[in-house]
């Protein structure tokens, strides 16, 4: 049994379990009391906030332990915005931000302010001229995160947080993906952090703002984390979540190392074993222990549960997993394949052996899926060849709309068209996708009767 | 060493401790994942739910967790607010709330609401008839607590609940204090609840919303917990704040017994063993481990100090505390003594011997810090007597202005009065509360040059 979705939440580093354990019967009382317990509390409140300052490079004071990495996103985009209203109403985000940024972004449109999304490249990073361009007058806030969490790719953030310091915009470091690994280098001015990414427990996140950011906070008045974190400290898990920072990152450089040695592996070896796939996100600047691809013909969670069966935990992007229908707005936003996706996250400590054994069970956990669904096999011979052949795929969901493309773009000839019939938002991504891949071209949509039509000429 | 806090936070219950480290291995993962560790995860959160719901007496998909008490009353208070923003914008909340309640409301008032506070009586509690007269036809929600956290008098929930039905308002009820006790009863709509109070672990609250209550969620979206408390779910602290209140439920009613034995004793024989003291909240219908009384001519934080020297921890709503310069919202509401507040709040468990301590060391406690302060004895004698005599106690902290107008009334003869000069806030409730508890009659207050002028008539 492996457990590789680490990015998702990473089981409890032993070292966040004996903090814990060893701070229940210390770190239970009000901080805020006189008496002894609760002068024990804030000592311990007070010296897992040093920890964490001296881990994340920032004073004390400037640290804000919150419930999670998501309440820390939430307070921190809405107090800057508030806190910088006059300048004006503008934020800026990357297209492949974690949804706690995004949904933070939609309120504060909802709420009458104004977002630009800046773009991504195929490898899912922002160009920091991107940022340049986006900045305005008006802009209160800008957003980065330090790598993303779906493709792992590591974002230039000390550079965009130049641009935005020459700007006078502070930029606020989603670093929730690579506190575990390291300070985030640069000029920022906010940073959320969450410690069941880095092996510390559940219900702890880190907002930090720099002295001098101008931050108001919204909601009802609250007298703990310098008012910005309501509700009673959680103060054994706070000083697991700092004391399991301080352990990970003693052991990051080497564990780095191993795991980026080990998803190596994966990226080299995948393309090799499966037929048809696309690992997506940059190749060298990336966190060390994710890689994702994508299968075409596979839907997404009949492999996910193959997968499961087979003793691996992974998660997906696709479409047709759990209760999403749309595909990742991060695959979506590079424009990669997003069907049959699966991202590989390998927490620390990760065995060799079970990086193999996945890699020898994953071909046929993906042929498997491929043959329930009827994907092509290159043993399809073409047939009867016409200049232009409709496939009606409507009402048919991701990977079936790319399956059945696939199974008859032998039967035009070479210049001729497949027009295919789609009502799934997947296949607007997935089949330029497919035609990239496969050396076709795509030379568009256009609405049809019934869903929308996607045109793909034959070219080799 | 004895702990008398737990209506500030209770130590955690021996079997919140074992089903946290049980559950620590079990429920790190999401539970929104589909793969093993996140089915484990799932089944521990739904089990836990299960359990809240038995015990609060709801449906399991009523109930929301929430990372704190205070997250859970301002969820809540905004979502129902938010959920019925067509009716209107009336918010009726009881003056002796908890500070999260009354924080919501005044947020609500800043965003353009109105509210009306209840009064209490001298015991704390509010009278139904008063909910009756607040209500209006554009009355969005009313709040009451089920016990009040600093005086322990239990209010009349089912009472006032009925009165909101009646007028088709939902009532939130506050039942922190009451929640490890039994179930709330009555047609309440919306309850909260805090996990550390009961005995369970920091870092979890519960928000219950009753089928049919009006509902809209603020701020940005999060798919979790029905979009009602965003962010990665606590699960281990959840499943020990499950596992600890149906334990503490099953001892509930003997402990119940015995801990309102203890503070009967205190409240019967304080007043015996420490000359000028007055005891509040009301005598029958109270919390069983709660009792709160003050004592004239006593500086609260130097009384807390000389407990906790003497291994007592208790706390006190006394404006001369750590960093309050107001006396309690609640005492003030109550129109009773606020000098020297004491809360002793017993926690299950709490051994007999310790209570008969208590009252052994607190006599000496209280001598000891009015001997320190200059406070009037019954041996001092009257000298010379004027009809009128000012006492400038500008600048001088509570209990002063109290201890220097209890030195000179004597001075004045029956009839006489004593102008007392005070700029501090806690003197308007504590030199009234002086003239009931001496028999001197409180003629009324005055702007003077500097600071308020409050006016005593000598009348025995």
């Amino acid at each position: 049994m492996a457990y590789f979705d680490a990015a998702s939440a990473a089981p409890l580093h032993p070292v966040a379990r004996q903090a814990l354990l060893a701070s229940l019967d210390e770190g239970w009382a009000d901080p805020a009391r006189l008496y002894r317990e609760g002068r024990r509390a804030r000592m311990l409140l007070d010296a897992a906030r040093e920890a964490v300052a001296e881990a994340v490079g920032c004073r004390a004071d400037e640290v804000v332990f919150t419930s999670s990495g998501t309440r820390a996103v939430h307070a921190g985009v809405s107090g800057v915005l508030a806190g910088r209203r006059r300048v004006g109403r503008h934020l800026i985000v990357s297209s492949v931000e974690h949804s706690s940024v995004l949904h933070s972004a939609e309120a504060h449109e909802a709420d009458g302010g104004t977002m630009t999304r800046v773009a991504v490249d195929r490898s899912g990073a922002v160009d920091p001229a991107s940022y340049a361009v986006a900045l305005r007058p008006d802009t209160a806030l800008a957003c980065l995160q330090s790598a993303n969490h779906e493709v792992g790719t590591v974002q230039p953030v000390a550079e965009v947080a130049e641009v935005c310091r020459a700007a006078g915009v502070p930029l606020l470091v989603d670093a929730a993906q690579s506190l575990g690994w390291g300070p985030v280098a640069g000029g920022w001015s906010v940073l959320a952090g969450s410690a069941h990414k880095w092996g510390g427990p559940s219900g702890v996140g880190l907002l930090v703002v720099r002295k001098g950011v101008r931050f108001a906070v919204r909601g009802p008045a609250d007298e703990r984390e310098s008012g910005r974190a309501a509700g009673f400290e959680n103060i054994p898990a706070i000083v697991a979540a700092a004391a399991s920072l301080r352990a990970v990152r003693a052991e990051a450089d080497r564990e780095a190392e191993r795991l980026r040695e080990l998803t190596e592996r994966i990226r080299a070896r995948v393309p090799r074993l499966v037929p048809d796939v696309e690992v997506v996100g940059d190749p060298e600047r990336r966190l060390p222990g994710v890689v994702t691809f994508s299968c075409l013909y596979v839907d997404g969670e009949a492999l996910l549960h193959e997968l499961d069966r087979a003793g691996f935990s992974v998660s997906s992007g696709s479409s047709c997993t759990s209760s999403t229908l749309t595909p990742s707005h991060v695959l979506k936003a590079m424009g990669v394949l997003s069907e049959g996706n699966v991202r590989v996250s390998l927490p620390p400590g990760t065995a060799e052996e079970d990086v193999e054994r996945f890699l020898q069970v994953l071909p046929g956990a993906v042929a498997g899926v491929r043959e329930k669904l009827g994907a092509p096999t290159p043993a399809v011979a073409a047939a009867v060849q016409r200049d232009e052949l409709v496939v009606d795929a409507l009402g048919k969901r991701c990977p079936i709309p790319v399956i059945e493309l696939a199974k008859v773009i032998g039967d035009v000839p070479v210049g001729g068209t497949v027009r295919v019939l789609s009502d799934d938002e997947a296949a607007r991504l997935d089949i330029p996708a497919w035609c990239e891949m496969r050396g076709q071209e795509y030379v568009g949509e256009e609405q049809a009767e019934k869903g929308t039509a996607y045109l793909v000429r034959r070219t080799g």
